[in-house]
C-alpha cells in the first residue's frame, strides 16, 4: 500500500515545473538577461511567502515532534540573523543578476499570475489539513537533480551572473533532499486513510500547478525575450 | 503618546487573573489537592495550545525580524527534543501533583469552559492582525511577580507537591519578562495608528477574559474543594 501511495505521489509530481517551456529554456541557456531577472525577482514573492506558509502548517499541527522539525524550515528561510538564511541568499541572487533591491521588494512589481499562484499556495497551507500542507512540499523529492542542473546552466549559459549569487541553489542541493525525506516520512506516518492519502496527492498536484502557473505568467510576459 | 498607550495596556491588564477568586485561593493555600490537580490538568490544554497559537502569529507576520524572535517561543514550549521544553515541564508538574498522564492528555477531560476559552484564544491568533496577536501575550508584562508568588505558595502551602515539579514556573520567572519586553517593543513599533493601538488594547482584554474564564470554569467545578 505504501509503495502504491508513493508511486501515486511521484505520478502527481510528473507535471513538475522542470518540464515547463520557460524552465526548459532557462536550463538550455536560451533566456535573455531580462527574462532571467524577471524569473529571479518574481520568484522572490514565492521565497518570501515560505516562512509564513510553513508557520501556517505548524499552526495546524497537533504533533510536537513534527512541529519541532518543521520549525527548522522557518529558521532556514528567515535565517538566524538579518542577512542570513534562504531569503537573504535569494536577495543575493537578485543582486547578482543586477536587480534593484527596491524593485524586488515591491509587491506591485510582481506579475499578477505569480501573485495569484503564490497566494493560493499560502491560503492552502492555512486552510488544508496540516498533513496535506506537508505533502504539498514534496515536489523537491521528485526533482532531486533540478537544483544541480540549474546551477550548471547558470554557470555555463549565463556567465554574466556572478557565481557568488548562486549560494541559494548550492545550499538547496544539500537541504532539499533532507527536508523532502522528512516530509515523506511524515506523510506516510500521518496520512493513513484513503481519503487522507488522496488529499495529500491532490496537495502535491496543487503545488505543481502553483509552480507551473508562476512560469506561465513569466513565459507569457517574456516569451520574445530569448 | 507612547506612555499613554502603555498606560492603557496596563489598565486593560488589571482584570488579570491573579485577581480571580480561584487564583487567590490557590495563592493563599486554600485549595484541596483535587482542585490543584484540576487546575494543573485543565491548564495543560492551554499550555498545549501555545506553540500553535504562536505559529499562527508567525504565519500572519510579514516582518522577518519579528518572526525570527517569535519562533523562539515555539521552540521554548515544544523543546529542542522529546521530553524538553515548557510543555514537558508542565507534564512534569502534572506528574508531581499525582495526575495520570493519560487523563491529562485526553481532551475529553478538559472542562468545557476551559476548552471554549482556549479555543477562542487560538482562533484569535489565527484571525486577528499579527500585532494584536503579539499584544495578547502582554499579560505577563503586567504580572511580573505572579510566577514567583505561585512558586512560594506551592512550596509553602502544598508541601505534598514534589518541588521538582515546579521547574515550569521557575523557568518562566526568567523567560516571561524577556518575552514580554520583546512583545511590548514590537507592539510599540508596529501599532502606530489609533485603530491599531485600540485593537492591541482589546486583544489584551480578550486574553485576560480567556484566562479569567478558565478560572471561572475551575472555580465552579471545584468551589467546595477548599
Amino acid at each position: 500500500m505504501t509503495e502504491q501511495f508513493v508511486a501515486e505521489l511521484r505520478r502527481r509530481a510528473t507535471i513538475y515545473w522542470e518540464k515547463h517551456p520557460f524552465q526548459q529554456a532557462m536550463l538550455a541557456g536560451e533566456l535573455a538577461p531580462d527574462a532571467i531577472r524577471a524569473f529571479v525577482s518574481n520568484r522572490w514573492y514565492y521565497q518570501a511567502s515560505l516562512p509564513r506558509k510553513d508557520a501556517a502548517i505548524i499552526a495546524n499541527c497537533p504533533v510536537p515532534a513534527v512541529r519541532r522539525r518543521w520549525l527548522e524550515r522557518i529558521a532556514y528561510h528567515d535565517g538566524a540573523a538579518e542577512g542570513e538564511g534562504g531569503m537573504a541568499d535569494w536577495l543575493a541572487l537578485c543582486d547578482a543578476v543586477g536587480l534593484d533591491r527596491a524593485d524586488v521588494l515591491d509587491p506591485e512589481k510582481v506579475l499578477p499570475g505569480v501573485r495569484f499562484a503564490v497566494d493560493r499556495y499560502s491560503a492552502f497551507a492555512r486552510e488544508a489539513s496540516w498533513v496535506a500542507g506537508v505533502a504539498s512540499s514534496l515536489t523537491e523529492l521528485f526533482a532531486p537533480d533540478l537544483m544541480g542542473r540549474r546551477i550548471e546552466a547558470f554557470r555555463t549559459h549565463y556567465p554574466w551572473i556572478d557565481p557568488a549569487g548562486l549560494a541559494y541553489f548550492e545550499k538547496r542541493c544539500v537541504q532539499a533532499p533532507r527536508e523532502a525525506g522528512h516530509a515523506l516520512e511524515v506523510v506516510l506516518e500521518y496520512a493513513r486513510t484513503a481519503e487522507q492519502r488522496a488529499a495529500c496527492a491532490d496537495a502535491l498536484t496543487l503545488k505543481c500547478e502553483v509552480l507551473w502557473a508562476m512560469l506561465d505568467a513569466l513565459d507569457h510576459a517574456y516569451r520574445g525575450h530569448r
